[in-house]
């Protein structure tokens, strides 16, 4: 969960999210977005990827990106969880 | 965005967001479910009231603190639009 939030706790890599939502990116294309180098690019997607948030494959030549919906569920989930309980307050004793 | 993220990127914060989701608490209350100290329990509490995930309120002696859930409907919105646009892609062309 640290690294998750870490992860997303960045303007660049929220950004690189957003671009992968319409489908899966090689590094190289995901660069060409951005005015920074590919050294950095690759910084940040390295950090997304320990995050679990993206995963990669390699298709020939190149690594292509992807959005891991599964952990975005889970942090979902989780926000869900501590805003229901506070729903639920004036039921219990 | 960044500050919120970087708020929910610790345990410590993420368990008085947990605590608080079952009623307002003091300060102290909250200090006396950890181990740490209460300088240390300030700290966070002032990362969350700057992230805006929890808002503090004085009443008589006492600041309580409580959930603000209207910045957990922003995260929870935000992570939904990602999930959703993934959804989506194949009937675009």
């Amino acid at each position: 969960m640290n690294l998750l939030f870490k992860a997303l706790a960045d303007p660049t890599r929220r950004r690189i999210l957003q671009l992968l939502r319409r489908g899966d990116l090689t590094a190289g294309e995901i660069a060409d977005q951005f005015p920074i180098s590919r050294p950095s690019i690759s910084h940040h997607l390295n950090l997304l990827k320990q995050a679990g948030l993206v995963q990669d494959e390699r298709r020939g030549q190149h690594i292509v990106y992807s959005l891991n919906t599964t952990v975005f569920q889970e942090v979902l989930t989780w926000l869900a969880g501590l805003m229901a309980m506070e729903e639920k307050e004036n039921g219990d004793g």
